[in-house]
């Protein structure tokens, strides 16, 4: 059952690359949320392709149809369908793609599980286009979380082996606010040409490159979360999963404190002069025992190099059993990490509210 | 609600470090099943603390009685309830704890969400000795999954700064046969002394190391999994990372896919000259777009040092909102990275049977 | 959460009465079905409003649009979102009942639980026009029991005091036939002319009458259904009552068994001649301790007489806090039983599907 | 999957009439409630077999063992494990029921289900032995219900054609009081007699009789539960109907109000001279919409007589392929309606906490 997730807001994705529609049903979103479309196309246009240099040539509107749940721009209680129509699609450009399997992308499992039924055009179901639907739902995500003080911001960890620093134990409000109104959102701004110009390089040579996201939430009180089995990071690590390209999570320092001994990882709680209780650290990323410590909860993905490249590739035909060589035409992103910024905000955001919503 | 978990074997883990018992309820393991009680001791001992030199002074039988569920050694296809009685408890040692947050342990998160209410003895509902239910009904699931040609083997990647080698794209029947038997599962046997050292010195100094567990699934068909939320890596996580230690998942390659180009990280298909479809390489570790290839299924995780060390730590009194200095006492492992390989392939059999099972 | 239902086919309904459109997401059609849609026009029709003596005279198109999931006529095994637009929405009838509750309608409890942000108009996602993507969704599920030689029927079990009789142990195939071909499904056809009498009647007065809808699953294999909480009564129940005129649900004999003694209620065992085990009687419905007997799985629901009626009512306006007189307009069924029909047998095949289904 | 249900409580039922014990985990239950014990104790006994007038000579003690989520009579927040052990069970009573099929008992679906591996002493998993844990949840359910000022209250509605009157529109804290405190509660106490009467004849003919409960919930505001699948009613008869002997469930006047016109069967709504507003009638039993009205929510059941009976009864062998004549030993109920009450109460405790339930 692959669409459906959440809990306190329960949400529904449907659709694939190139059929009539994608979209999604948000159920539990509270009656009265004055729903803000403007920072929700906000939200979409970040993600949406636009034909520029970190991008895709294609562009898609991703413009939203209501269909209900919303009455007079307020939201009634009931479910909300969003539906985002399918336009820009060249399906011609897919055709040879039937039996040859693209390295890197679905098309063999997929076709394996669905007998061959699929909608094997531009990724079908495992298309990154499915992240749309995720992202508007984030964004009304977004909103009921600021309601209660929470923010979900985003930066760009490394694109190929450039590296910006990583977040410190407190985040400011400035930081938050720099990195809301960067393209290239990084806290290390001296890294921007770096990573223009690795993006560049992939894409002269028609290749690709993948890149680290890091992810903070600030504005958690402590004690939220369950142990074992619903806890902070099996709910976000889940939904962050669901996003094809990443191919790992951590928290906090994650793999990195593996290499540290307990006395140098374990975070101090301390008592601040201002009488506000603190760790000195946040090697553990707000999160201990599956419960926030009361820390900004931070992890960061890694996000696998675009998939679709246009050098030529070994692969299969299935149909004949052959060994063959492909060469992908088309549209391709050389680098999604910048697009993928709003959706691993729109999955943070989604995951956390199911710890604080009504 | 922290306890249930899973689909086709539904798990209700219940208990704490110092209550009368822990357990687990079982639903859904087909009526039929010959249980191998040996299989789960063997499984059970593993985690088990036995004294040993990995491990905790602690010497904890983890023997099970067994409610229902289970007639003659057979399956009913009714709900199997396994209860593992705590007996082995010292709570005087605990008593100055109610108060006193340890560093990097739950403490804190769990007196907030519980309002005090919580058992803080030896670490309550998110004590490691919950793992033990985790890995009888793992034990289980592993049985199930060997009907079907499943296998799920691990070794350790890291300790501290000391590195066995990955998987590599083939893993063979030899691999698995001497990782099961070895104490010390290393693909590269020459790393044991140094392990062994690595974590007699964190010992001696009262202090902990962490390090990575790599573990594989084998004999999985392509085109298990689902597209989005119920992805292989979402569900594989979600239940990895309900093991309190855990930091960080990543798949195949994970993080390192992110420094190398497309052109390097996609896994070229290839008819071997037995005919048989396979990937060259696999950075992707068995999945894409939430979906097996019929390679193996590869991943590891991050294990934070141990939290209890006997080193003084800086930390807080809770109840005078005082700064204070801790030194732990009573019985502690210096490395749970050991213990938590039966831990981690549990959660692997018990996620991937959610694909695979009736 | 009001939307999402079940396990082997997950269904979101969306929408409400008088916003844009209507819906349903299907997830879990399995990949290759090809989709009958003359069949499931011909569900929808028989529940949509046709102007028709036991109608009211408004006629809905219920089109459905087919966003994704299928490609040339067949399922992709992704989910299939089905759209109905709602296009003959005369919402100025419904500007008086803001704040004047109908009687025996959701009005009241919906301004509360959504604190006035809801739709009022039309009854919003309360109204009976919410069946549609049940009867959608029902439609396939029928489509899959087929394929196994399952089937569903259903008849008027009464109207207001006329009764047909009830289904005997045996369903024959000729039943089901002359069931599924008339338009007032009656076992006692000589019922027919009472039935559309005191339809007429009632609607004559300005008045609704209710009833009963008997409906029966054949081709049930013994051994389906759970213990405890998925028994064939819970699954089935919990979807019945989600239709909102049922008032009431009985399996076999339901309320009637409970002035039988033991000895006669029992449904004995017994080989045929053909050496098929059967009960000679079926008093329970086909279902023992939640699990099918193999016999038809037989149950009967409370339709209640329509909500809406023209007659002048007692009622409240709760902007004003006075008691007030009432008197509805606009367009609306005497007896809904007859439309009914369908969704009762859209819940049936959903909710068995659920134990057949892959 | 059989044995896990609920959503702000989840409860896992585990056991069999003759395994080593049967038990629940009831997750979810705040922290900081004291737990009154001395109530739980009151439900199980009344629910507990008592060789009294109206139970089988049988007496099982229901003694509880908490394995956990409890410390000084105080819920943890943590799951609550309890265990019942089987202590008296004559497992030599039902040797000869491996192959011969008790009429009316859900042997043979059983045993088709699981292959013939399922426990068959004593009905197994569908004993009415496992409400003994329904009752224990349910308790708990109540406390917390109880702390909202919410009440369940049951009645008997009928035993065989013995008939007590309905719940007025109003419930007062009179009859409430006065059935809480009656071994046979009834609201016309005169029927008393009767009742006695009629479950002795059918005792002294080794047969059995069935009978309605009729139940109110009461203290509910308006506005409560879902449109659609989580209708009150849908979560109510999900829980009523896995109640083995459970085989009809009608909320207010249920089949009853298919007899009415509109005019009839609608509820007024009206201010009181007092200022609230209530129905003046309750024909729909406190819900409309599947959505609370601030009424009494009052739903009656059907038990059917108990199927285990002295008589001879026709029915096969399944190993043979023989029909049979069996007559059943041992100690068995002429009635459990009066032990249902509590079983009753307990389903609507637990479905309710769902609706009010943090």
């Amino acid at each position: 059952m692959s669409g459906v997730w959440g809990n306190k807001l329960k949400i529904s994705v449907f659709g694939e690359s190139h059929s009539a529609a994608i979209g999604v049903v948000v159920d539990g979103v509270p009656a009265g949320l004055k729903i803000n479309f403007d920072e929700i196309k906000v939200q979409m246009a970040r993600r949406a392709p636009n034909g520029g240099e970190f991008s895709t040539p294609r562009t898609e509107a991703d413009d939203v149809e209501i269909l209900c749940g919303v009455m007079d721009g307020v939201a009634e209680g009931t479910p909300i369908c969003a539906v985002i129509r399918n336009t820009n699609v060249k399906s011609k450009d897919y055709s040879q793609l039937r039996d040859v399997m693209r390295p890197s992308h679905s098309d063999y499992g997929y076709k394996v599980k669905y007998d061959g039924f699929n909608d094997y055009r531009g990724g079908g179901a495992s298309s990154g286009r499915l992240t749309a639907p995720l992202v508007f739902a984030g964004a009304i995500a977004r909103q009921l979380l600021k309601n209660k003080g929470i923010q979900v911001v985003s930066h760009i960890l490394s694109v190929a082996d450039v590296k910006d620093r990583r977040f410190g134990t407190e985040i400011t409000a400035e930081e938050i606010s720099s990195l809301k109104s960067a393209v290239l959102p990084l806290l290390d701004k001296s890294k921007e040409d770096d990573i223009r110009k690795v993006i560049a390089s992939a894409r002269a040579d028609g290749d690709s490159v993948g890149g680290r996201i890091e992810c903070a939430v600030t504005g958690l009180k402590a004690g939220l979360g369950d142990p074992l089995f619903d806890s902070i990071e099996s709910v976000l690590s889940s939904l962050l999963f669901s996003v094809p390209a990443v191919k790992g999570v951590e928290f906090g320092n994650g793999f990195g404190i593996t290499e540290m001994r307990g006395s140098e990882a374990n975070d101090s709680w301390h008592y601040g002069e201002d009488g506000v209780l603190r760790t000195l650290t946040n090697n553990n990323g707000g999160v201990l025992g599956g419960i926030t410590t009361g820390m900004p909860v931070v992890f960061n993905v890694a996000i696998k190099p675009t998939a679709s490249i246009f050098k030529e590739q070994d692969t299969v035909n299935v149909a004949t059993g052959e060994n063959v060589k492909l060469s992908l035409k088309g549209r391709h992103d050389p680098c999604i990490v910048v697009r993928a910024l709003p959706v691993i905000e729109a999955a943070a955001a989604l995951a956390v509210y199911q710890f604080v919503g009504e």
